[in-house]
Order: C-alpha cells, then sequence, then structure tokens
C-alpha cells in the first residue's frame, strides 16, 4: 500500500463522483419547473464534467487510466444516487445543495493530505461548483409560502446524509489505501471522529441556509 | 412583421434546439457502452449549454426575454426529439451526428440572411459544436465489425431527415416571419428549393462519412 494507492483512489472516487452528478443534475434538469431551474442544473452539470476531465488529465499524467481508477467506486456513487433519488423539484435542489456541499467539504479535508499538485487541482474543482445560491433562493422561497414542506425536506437532508456517510464507510472498508490516508492524515480514530464531527457542523449550516435548521 | 420577429425567433428556436440538445445528449451519455462514449456525449450535452447561454444573452440585448422567444418552438422541438428517441447506442450516435450537423447546415444557411453581429454569434456557437469525429469513428468500426448493422442505420438517418423536414415545415407553417426570412433570403420559392437540396447534398456527405452511404 503506498501513499499513490491512495492519491488514485482519491482522484478516481472523485472523478467518477463528477460523473455521476453530471448524469444526475442533467435528469433533474429535465424535470424543472421553470426555464431558470432547468438552466440553473444544467449549468451545474456542465461545470461538472469540465471538473471530471481535470481530475482525469491529473490521473494520466500520474501513469494512471481514469477509468481503472475510478471503477472500484462505481458501485457506492451509483448506488448513493439510486437510493437518494429526488421524488420532487425541491428534493433535487436540496440534494444539488447539501449532497455536492457535503461531498465537496469531505474531498477538501482529505486534500489537505496529499501532494500540493494534486492539493490545488482539488480545490480549484471543488471551488468553482457555485449554483448554490438559485438553490437555497428556491428552497427558501417555497418554505415560506408552503410552512409545511419544512418538515419533509429537513428529514430529506437527513437522509441524504446517512446514505453518504454509509456509502462512505463501504468505500473506506473495501479500500485501505483510502483509510490510511484518512486515519494518518487526521493523526489516529480521534482525528476521524473530528473530521466527522466538522462535516456534520457545515451540513447543519446549509440546513439552516436551506431555512431547514433545528 | 418586421425583420426583428424573424431575428428574433430564429434565435429563439435556435436556443431552445440547445436546451433540448443538451437533455437528449446527456440522457444518450448515460447509456453509452463505454467510458469514452459517456464523457464524448456529455460534453457535446456541455458545449450545447454554453451555447444557450450565448443565444439567451443575445436575445436578451435585444431587449427580448429568452423564454419568449423560445416557447412557440418548444412543441416543435420536443416532438422531433420524442418521434427521434434512438433505440440503440449507435442510433444516439448516428443522430448526435448527422442530426446536429443538419440542424448546423440550416442556420448557418439563415444566418446569412440576418445582422452581422448575429449572424457571427450563430458562425462561432455551431463551429464549437465538434464531436463528430468521435461518433464517425465508432459508428464506422462497429458496421465494419457487423456489416449487418448498416442497412438499420441507414434507414434510422432517412427517418431524422423526414423528422427534421416534417418539423421544419411545422415551424415555418406557424411563423410567418421565419418562412418570410427565408423566402427573402434565398431569392424565392425557388431558392428554397436550392437551399434544401444543399441541406441534403450534406446530409448524403455525413451518411457517407458513417459508411453508410449509397
Amino acid at each position: 500500500m503506498s501513499d499513490d494507492n491512495a492519491l488514485v483512489g482519491l482522484l478516481g472516487v472523485l472523478a467518477y463522483g463528477q460523473l455521476v452528478a453530471f448524469d444526475r443534475l442533467a435528469e433533474d434538469a429535465r424535470n424543472a419547473p421553470s426555464l431558470d431551474g432547468r438552466v440553473a442544473l444544467a449549468d451545474l452539470a456542465a461545470i461538472e464534467i469540465g471538473h471530471y476531465h481535470r481530475l482525469a488529465r491529473r490521473l494520466s499524467e500520474l501513469g494512471h487510466d481514469p477509468w481503472t481508477a475510478m471503477a472500484p467506486f462505481a458501485p457506492a456513487l451509483e448506488q448513493f444516487h439510486a437510493r437518494t433519488a429526488p421524488s420532487s423539484w425541491l428534493e433535487s435542489l436540496v440534494k444539488a445543495y447539501v449532497g455536492d456541499g457535503l461531498a465537496a467539504d469531505f474531498y477538501r479535508e482529505v486534500a489537505a493530505f496529499v501532494d500540493p499538485a494534486t492539493r490545488e487541482l482539488i480545490g480549484e474543482v471543488l471551488a468553482e461548483a457555485g449554483g448554490a445560491a438559485f438553490a437555497v433562493r428556491e428552497v427558501r422561497a417555497a418554505i415560506e409560502s408552503q410552512p409545511a414542506l419544512a418538515g419533509r425536506l429537513a428529514l430529506w437532508g437527513r437522509r441524504l446524509v446517512g446514505e453518504a456517510l454509509s456509502q462512505s464507510q463501504h468505500v473506506l472498508a473495501e479500500h485501505d489505501a483510502l483509510m490510511q490516508l484518512l486515519v494518518e492524515g487526521t493523526g489516529d480514530i480521534n482525528g476521524v471522529g473530528a473530521l466527522l464531527r466538522r462535516l456534520t457542523d457545515r451540513h447543519a449550516e446549509r440546513m439552516s441556509a436551506l431555512g431547514l435548521g433545528g
């Protein structure tokens, strides 16, 4: 098990994540109730595919075939999306905002443990995501006009986190190098716990931003 | 009926065309049998959404709401895609190449009749399409290894053209300004005939490039 294994794994899971995010956002865009919504999600999808290329290029530069690096993570990522298929436009928006935010926080944390060039690439890829303002505005407006929606959407947010944690555990259990990167990077198992707390705190902040806090 | 009507109609149909092309290419990408194919179609989809923004921005610059300009053309464009839903990956590729090529030729012809700034924008939007090389390579390779595929795909190509012409006629019949732009631009009804012949010739060239000629 080498640092290289962990790095390739990290880039692989991140790259495949962009591909499935493209699929999901493009599909959600089709179900948008307004032109603005349709275009906003299609834009997000287009950004993800740009990110995919940058990550795949980095894998190639490191001498690794992108597909080989991504394939081990495909089942967990596809399963996450299959288990969290939105049943409404508002659920799509919450997922786009909360789900992508959570993933971005996680990758940003882990990026601290890798080489500077890769860290920089990951930082850039995550910084460009955007689109959050649109989701926040739409969801807040919907809840204001129909407060009864809040309970169900808050539950949806919790389900997204639950599924994300569950799939992440599967991934880490099967990919020793990534698990080791995480444990060594954070210091020890307490460090992993602290990282999880930071992720959960930031998730709570996002739910509050949507008007789904508390 | 003013020139402005025709221009807004042209930009509107072109813009909505990019939106539905995004949807369709993103959906086809999901059904790709290979990573290369998936990424190639997702890239095309991302390009279309970029084009959409440029056309919508031009409509806004001209003082027109993009959605209002696009809405009259939505039914015909959605119907074209609903009637030509690919039933296989190769049909998706033929449609991406032949369908988009035909649309690009048509818009390029019509762009000759509008103001220079709009003409330039349309030319740029159409030039960036690309992705053709991938489709040609894949379809040719498939036919070489399974020559029996050629007959069915050739039929598919003819169906695409038939549906495109049929939907174009609906559009022109209902949008006087566009019809007038076409007739005045080409000179007269014979000019329209000549334009159609040019489109058909170029379509035949594309079918040959795919190995589906004759």
